[in-house]
């Protein structure tokens, strides 16, 4: 039967008695009326002698015909699964002691009513009868009939009979009870009760506590939502002025009033802050922070796509990122719409309200830049067709034009015609309450990754204590940077080179001296240039002959160039460290701009903030060493010429499996790492994450593969190379600053695995900072 | 000073001594007759007092009038390093003991001569003159004279008077070898002896044993072989019917002379075949491998670029893969030249002499495919300026058009105009010899990478014990393959894509077949598809519509097909065990089609081979499970079907990070692991090889790498990767096979490292093969 007795209510609580085993264990052990009974678990065997025997210390009188014990039979599943068996009430009754019932409830038509379910819901559980079978039967005769009809029906349908014998009945229904479900739980039936009455703690509309006026029943819910941690929803039913209670399971809200909820018990006493602080879901507090879709205004879907960053935003739909651009200029909303973005698009992202791709999962480049400026955001929407040509978008069969109006839900990946009524967000209140509390308890540092002055800005105001990720040739790519840069790119002499750098200097330099200014007193972490170069030349023939004509040569040298430049895997090509290596004078320019922007805010705020200069993409040391002595040499040469002492530190990425490995000697040469855990990612796993949407999706629907990598940390394989890089790291540099600045930084449960190998900081978009501080809370908590 | 006394000679070898120093030392060891000296190593100090005592144990007299002890001073560098230093001959000459030794040699003139010579290579080295101020100062006056007028040039030039302190010369000489070039050798002059004569153990040019009629010399020079374990260039002086030896060092001669001389050595008992084993370089068997060009044929180089497959080779100038299938097919020999090849040009490749590209490194899709091939192929001709359309190629200002002849070298690189004369390899005689003896200290099993029957054919001619790595979709590009490949790929149903595998299977097994008659009895590893797919499609416009036409499909539908499937970085992208995990119904006909073949292979010859079935680019366990199970699948239907037990095998290649790191549950599906070292590199140091030429080099110019890690394994990175996996699945599974299939397993340092991690074979491309016999034994001896 591969069942066994394992407890009687009131013995310890067990993950295998099930969620309600459990519940109703502890409300016992609470002291609270529960009806006697016992659980069965599904890992060893129930015989008729132990059932029997377990009935017996339930109460007397299981098949008394006189005064006949009566018993509810329930699964009860394991977490959150859902139980199919439905729950079978008044097991016990047969043609005898429906009379003794009749009895006790002086009611007769009552108890036969009860006969006639019990042997419905026996014949449906136990014998796979359908419902359907006995539904025209409950009307009618009369009532003794209609138990002769119920079980004339079960011969018909099956050949058995209806036993009449309760030991065989109980049994058959624990035996019927599906064991993936979990353990049953098997209960006295109480006398005389009326039906099941279900009360939620507080108001799951507004988060009120419970003021029901029966002052017995509120202090029984403060007792279990002290017990349970949690607001409940609880099932008592009510028996000559006693309660009994039958169940009691976390009640569900929204995200805002689950927040209320949490921080009012919190302050009410019932819920010590690091508890209300585990029962939060970090995810939640992404709604609090875009303004969502009102659920009123639902109309029509037009396309469907990947959720890739949250918010409901309208605006005219353009194809181009120069006409987001335009429209922005005259104040009006765009969604940039395109069959994927590159970094050209950059600027006409940060214009449009929102941003919609065809092409792309959650990591292309479109989602990740709109994520890092909490811009709205559906990618992959993999039935529209886009036709640049006449400016129009398909989904389906149906058109919308340029100029259009749409309106992108980011948090369900919808897109929809027309503009739709949204609410706003609102970042006071509990949401506020419970981020002070999670600082209270967090142990990492929590900084963003962030490089306009916009995104630095909003980094602070959600939390940021510094900037972790300062990526600098987004910096490169507007109109007034991205002439020099080319010129310097397809500079022939290091002297052209070094004229187009000089030009880019200054520019450079007031980039970061926007950034320490917002930033004052917190530490920036700025990595040099990463891309490969020929991210930054035209690629259209069209763009290629306007840049020729703009830079006086001649359109087949400029195209040899971009062609010869071109990378069959740029993921894995000439970039990162590799530039600087190459072209020293970048990183030069770079360390330069830095370190003269951090003398100009020292001058002018009587202190400096401390730069960490980060070399992205190193393998071993020497490279890190080639790199490291030109920056040093630009700092003393600044410090000699402002006169300052200037504090800086120069570490490195660590995003590719060999400089894990090789941690301890690159510690060496660096002062902090930072886990580059995006492109670690692709290397480990060898996936390239623009190109993954095409078979992640399938490998997790085809139980292959638990999460996605890029958006959960593959703990066993990126993370045991992260754990091997904190150790080896830290035995040669003891005083090694440890940190993470890929998309993961957001994530909670790779926020617990950093807390795990004891990281000291978390760097992540700007929009994920709350997430953070709450899910850096949670794991200091949890590990402690 | 930085100098310190160590050993005099006759102390126990040492590296500290250098080459010459060390050689001197093993000398006098034999007994052979030395002059007496010693030697300083550039480590610790050397003081007047000790420098004293030390010429006092060399003998009398250093500075006596009378009979004067004359001093040579050489610099003994360490290794392969050239010492600037010249030798400083007779020291300890000064007024007085030049007529000392005038009167030993009664010969005044000499004398003077010699103190001459003495006093301007003193200048020379220690006072840093130019020997051309000394230069007309030899003839002409009276011999005293001629001193006097080299000690007043030394006093015009520097204020300074040559020395006549003989303690002060000798330390002024030593002081003034530069301590780069390693250790300083002092030793006494030999009195009368003649001018230092070099003779060979053998004669460098027919590799004959020495002859020279003196019996005492050739046994000398006999017991110096033995001793330093290969022939020998020795140099000595005569003095007085008596021999006394200055130096000893290994005879250089050409690759074959080298060869023979040391299959003598051992033939005739001077040397353990273990130590022949040892001296032979592996890389000069190459050189036997293929034919080379006759240096007397050279000519006026056209072009130079990257040496990437040895051979010399003529042939007519084609640019297109098609044309050089044409010359072929017309029994005329063609060269084809590219900006780069793709997977469309193998048959081209196949078909030409050589190959020719104007880009791409040592790890190019060209330099891979043509050395798999053993095709000659120079690569990255950087100055090579090609225009498909003119059908010419440009290098410094000359021109060849498509039709003329040239000559490509793939030993240096080079590309001449017109037919050069080559010389024939061959593969017997001493070559044959050093690879059977090779064979009986080898521990690891040599397999090859092969796919065609030609390379199979090759593979066994060379050696090869089977075939480590069949790559299956070369077998897919040939014209009659690539159509139904295309339909499948195209297909929208999963029918179409089967009806499509129907038309490929025949074809595929009959592959197989092939394969399996060709390495009767031997193991075959074959992998199940790997490249995306998009590398089937075509990718120009023209081609588009060609096969739009073919396959009466739309050309926008097509278009939009092959752009939909592009990806970023392909190496990381849809392809491997995820196109198996997609497509299930590709890897069956592939299982199909070898297990099929297996059968009629054993029903023809009563014996099945045992086919290796590898699953390329898995991560993890469950990815390997899914794909492994279909496989068992199909073997078991074949197996039914043809009712024969068919043994196989079913394994994976370990190429990513995370299947090193997870290698302990990998194991647990996998019977076989077979290191791919090349994308493991690729994965584990973030570098794409493909797009690698453009830094790497710079890497290595730049002492920031010491090797290309395509070319020799990165043992601390990868490496640990590889120790990793072995580990961890051979604890998981104790039986487990365990190979390598990268271009490594070619490479002899790398073989090595493949020895200590006790790998159970190695497998390179059939052109290989020879050196990895060599490589492996020589690793087996130096690794017991």
């Amino acid at each position: 039967m591969g069942k066994k007795f394992i407890h009687n209510l009131g013995l310890g609580t067990d993950a295998a008695l099930g969620s309600k085993g459990a519940a109703l264990n502890e409300m016992a052990s609470l002291g609270l009326p529960v009806p006697a009974g016992f659980v069965i678990t599904k890992t060893t065997e129930a015989t008729h002698e132990n059932l029997a025997a377990a009935i017996k210390k339930i109460g007397k009188g299981f098949g008394d015909p006189k005064n006949p014990l009566l018993l509810a039979v329930r699964s009860s599943p394991e977490g959150a699964t859902l139980g199919t068996m439905e729950t079978v009430l008044n097991a016990g009754l047969n043609d005898e002691t429906v009379e003794g019932l009749a009895a006790q409830l002086q009611n007769r038509n009552q108890a036969y009513a009860l006969y006639c379910q019990f042997i419905q819901t026996y014949a449906v559980n136990v014998l796979g009868l359908r419902h359907a079978e006995f539904e025209d039967m409950h009307d009618g005769d009369e009532i003794s009939q209609r138990v002769a009809k119920f079980k004339s029906a079960i011969e018909r349908k099956t050949g058995e009979s209806f036993p009449q014998d309760v030991a065989t009945q109980i049994a058959d229904i624990i035996q019927a009870a599906p064991a993936q479900h979990g353990a049953v739980v098997v209960q006295a039936m109480v006398h005389g009760a009326g039906a099941p009455l279900v009360v939620a703690s507080r108001n799951p509309a507004t988060g009120a506590a419970y003021d029901g006026g029966s002052a017995k029943l509120k202090s029984t819910l403060s007792k279990l939502e002290r017990h349970f941690k949690s607001p409940q929803e609880v099932t008592f039913i009510e028996s000559k002025d006693k309660l009994w209670f039958l169940k009691s399971k976390a009640l569900k809200a929204s995200a805002k009033i689950e927040l209320k909820m949490i921080v009012d018990m919190a302050n009410e006493g019932l819920l010590a802050r690091k508890d209300a602080l585990l029962r939060v879901d970090p995810f939640i507090l992404d709604q609090f922070l875009h303004p969502t879709l009102d659920a009123a205004a639902i109309t029509e879907i037009f396309a469907t796509g990947i959720a890739a960053s949250p918010g409901a935003v309208s605006g005219q739909v353009v194809f181009e990122a120069t006409e987001a651009q335009q429209l922005k200029s005259r104040g009006r909303p765009a969604i940039l719409v395109r069959v994927e973005t590159s970094p050209e698009d950059i600027q006409g992202m940060h214009a449009a309200e929102g941003v919609l791709t065809a092409r792309g999962g959650l990591l292309s480049h479109a989602a990740v830049i709109a994520r890092g400026m909490g811009k709205t955001c559906v990618v992959g929407a993999s039935h529209l067709r886009i036709d640049y040509e006449a400016q129009t978008m398909t989904s389906l069969g149906s058109v919308i034009k340029r100029g259009e109006m749409v309106t992108l839900d980011g948090s369900t990946g919808r897109v929809y015609r027309g503009v739709l009524a949204t609410l706003k967000p609102i970042l006071s209140g509990d949401f506020a309450t419970i981020l002070e509390w999670a600082d209270e308890f967090r142990r990492m540092e929590v900084r963003a990754n962030a490089e306009t002055p916009a995104e630095a800005r909003s980094a602070r105001y959600f939390g940021a204590e510094g900037i972790g990720l300062c990526r600098t040739e987004h910096m490169f790519f507007s109109a007034d940077r991205i002439r020099p840069m080319r010129r310097m790119i397809l500079a022939e002499t290091i002297e052209a080179r070094k004229a187009a750098l000089d030009e880019i200097l200054p520019m450079q330099r007031q980039d970061f001296i926007e950034l320490f200014e917002i930033m004052a007193g917190l530490p920036v972490t700025i990595r040099l240039l990463d891309p490969p170069l020929h991210e930054f030349l035209p690629k259209s023939e069209h763009d290629i002959l306007d840049l020729a004509a703009e830079l006086h040569i001649a359109p087949e040298y400029l195209r040899a160039r971009v062609a010869e430049l071109q990378e069959f895997n740029p993921m894995l090509g000439h970039r990162g460290v590799r530039l600087a290596v190459s072209h020293p004078e970048i990183a030069e320019m770079q360390a330069r701009a830095i370190f003269e922007a951090t003398a100009d805010v020292a001058k002018k705020y009587g202190k400096a903030p401390i730069p960490e200069i980060m070399i992205p993409l190193v393998v071993g040391k020497l490279e890190l060493d080639f790199v490291r002595a030109r920056v040093v040499a630009v700092a003393e040469d600044v410090q000699r010429e402002c006169g300052l002492e200037l504090p800086y530190l120069v570490g490195t990425m660590i995003e590719l499996p060999r400089a894990a490995l090789r941690a301890a000697e690159i510690a060496q040469s660096a002062e902090f790492f930072s886990f580059g855990t995006n492109d670690l990612t692709q290397t480990t796993l060898g996936i390239s994450r623009d190109d993954s949407a095409r078979f992640i999706g399938e490998y997790t629907a085809k139980g292959l593969m638990k999460n996605d990598p890029f958006i959960s940390l593959d703990i066993e394989g990126v993370g045991e190379l992260l754990q091997i890089a904190v150790e080896r790291g830290r035995k040669s540099r003891p005083d090694l600053k440890l940190g993470i600045c890929g998309e993961h930084a957001g994530d909670p449960e790779s926020i617990d695995f950093c807390e795990t190998i004891k990281l000291d900081y978390i760097s992540c978009s700007p929009f994920r900072i709350a997430i953070a501080r709450l899910a850096a809370a949670q794991a200091t908590i949890r590990n402690k």
